[in-house]
């Protein structure tokens, strides 16, 4: 091990890989990646995308669950296997060439509310925690976090979602499915994700609230 | 100790155990095993079940608290009293071969649910981790989970499964009771005890949020 | 420290004790011991019973918040503080010669319930953890909680409780207070206080999700 | 380091910076800082106040992220960036010479009840655990928490609350925001933050299940 260009390339996957294992261990504690749902990645110094390989349960990732791909979604190792869900990171990292970690959730109110609304969004204003997310410097203003329909079909719904980066400040959810958020890295990406997560817990609630009263 | 037959099944029920143990844990940690509710079992390598004996707290397990029984229910020491649910571990040992691990939990939603629910089935469809069930590829499917009315004669009970054996790809649930789940291996059947209980609390929120308003 | 009979005494005060600050931390865990809220007693193999005193967080207890007083309530050191419940605690062993354990804790559902329960008892039935409550073997049968009004005059309150001893299998709740449960030593009241707040949770549950529907 | 003065102060800061990192681990397990939200701050033996300081999450403190301000806001070091709400910190610190801990925190609980309230307060009654706050003996008594509108114009909104002291017993909170509450050191402040949120959370229970139930 001699090759400082290897050396420096398998010190950076290493560094990426231990940022994704905490994040997965911090979202599981949440209960937001139940079973082997969810899917973690960041963007390497070198441009490499690090993200967890399919199938494995987040909550206890090890380093070795970590694969890497291109801005393409194709993996360096030809014998490894990334999820379906690899393309919508990359996605993100080639639109946006700040962002530096996505991150891909289920939580129970992301879901409820992704089924039930009606409209093709979920609007939060008035709260202060919005603040967190890009570009908002004040809670008297309106988030719109887009709702695209669930598909197996990876790349059709990717492009679903391409025309609305720009105005996603917040990420977006899949019906049924759950919440895409990144940040310029893992720290940003996961207070990111705990705002809307939080966000989305008040909506849920102040819905069953305000269920079967006359709007004031 | 030097008998290698002895020291191989001891090695096996080491490790099961501690797998046990270890899920027993993680259940407590959820809230799926209240009070001394639940049991946990899987297969070793030799054939025996090992599970937890009866009356302990799931959730502080030592391994002295896992027992061995056959394919029966019979414990292999008959100083070792098995809880009555053995059976139902047993039964899915029986008619499916390739399962490894055995979950019964108590959620605060299965248990709800499963005694308001006036049908004898709770029926899953359009959530992406529908995907963690047997057999299951896509969130445009129904998932159907069978309801079957509680009773302290285990024997009958079992006699009222055993005809769904085949069209339960995530488990089933005993009303006022619990969930039965199961996987090729202990990773697996947490995997899918986390998807079932993650759509369970799904199909809760939902009912309060729709309770009162017309069908869509 | 060379005489046996004080050395004992400190023994099991100490053992004791180590069980009730574990306690108070699964307690915690659970959000059932809120800013000082809760005590936790144990009855020592000399007939002292040790008690948190007043006014700490039961979730972060050292030995030292452990004192002892006799079966009416008298500390053994006069410098010591019991808290007003002490007596509620003592007059559950004095009724009650088994039991080694007393636990009053404040959940969010033991308070509602209690709060907007207009009959004097809440009723379980059909619920599979009812058989952890003392003398029950099946679910098919009916547990009856009794409510008591609050009162800051502890001693008139414990009149109340007086003649309900017997029939109490789940212990009692006091209106927008809290739970008292018991057992033959703490795993066992520890247990008996997990199911009785599963089964509040479950109950509370049932009442958001029925309220506004059709009694079956 | 042989300066005995600057010894005192760093040790004293020292102490209340880990007095700090402490009760944000301790907010974030009970999911009460999301992203970067909340803010945590004591007064030092020698008048300082030490604070969290601007953009970091309250869950993940190092003793760096504690900056010390004097009573009117100002950093000791000008190198420092104190967050906006520092002045509502300060004005509690101002206003009540005993107080020697302010915590700022949003729950779900305490975010939707001041978003759905109309009038300008929450009122508690008939809790034991009211007991917990500044002056109270009884569960039979009325605590008044005031409801303010969010402003990011903090010094607009300090003025709103001025008035408001010496009858705040359990603290206020800001629609759409948060909580604000105190106590002569961290440990009642931490106390009186978990009554004053287990109690919100009961309202909100008790709106969900009175929801289009005729009033008693």
């Amino acid at each position: 091990m001699d090759n400082p260009v290897l050396d420096r390339r398998s010190g950076l996957l290493e560094s990426g890989a231990l940022d994704i294992v905490r994040a997965g261990q911090r979202m599981d504690a949440r209960g937001w990646v139940p079973a082997t749902a969810g899917n973690i990645s960041c963007r390497l110094a070198d441009g490499r995308i690090a993200i967890t390989r399919s199938g494995c349960h987040k909550g206890f990732l090890n380093p070795q669950d970590v694969i890497t791909v291109d801005e393409t979604g194709r993996p360096h190792d030809p014998a490894h296997r990334p999820s379906a869900e690899t393309l919508l990171h990359c996605q993100v990292y080639r639109r946006m060439p700040d962002v530096g970690a996505v991150l891909h959730g289920h939580s129970v109110a992301s879901t409820v509310l992704s089924m039930i609304e009606q409209s093709n969004a979920l609007i939060l204003r008035d709260y202060e925690v919005q603040k967190v997310f890009d570009g908002q410097t004040t809670h008297d203003a309106t988030v719109t976090v887009p709702l695209f329909a669930n598909d197996q079909d990876i790349a059709r719904l990717a492009g679903e979602v391409e025309p609305h980066f720009g105005s996603m400040p917040a990420g977006y959810i899949i019906r049924g499915h759950g919440v895409y958020v990144w940040g310029r890295d893992m720290a940003q990406a996961l207070a990111r994700l705990e705002g809307l997560e939080f966000l989305l817990a008040c909506l849920l609630q102040r819905r069953t609230l305000e269920k079967g009263t006359p709007a004031p």
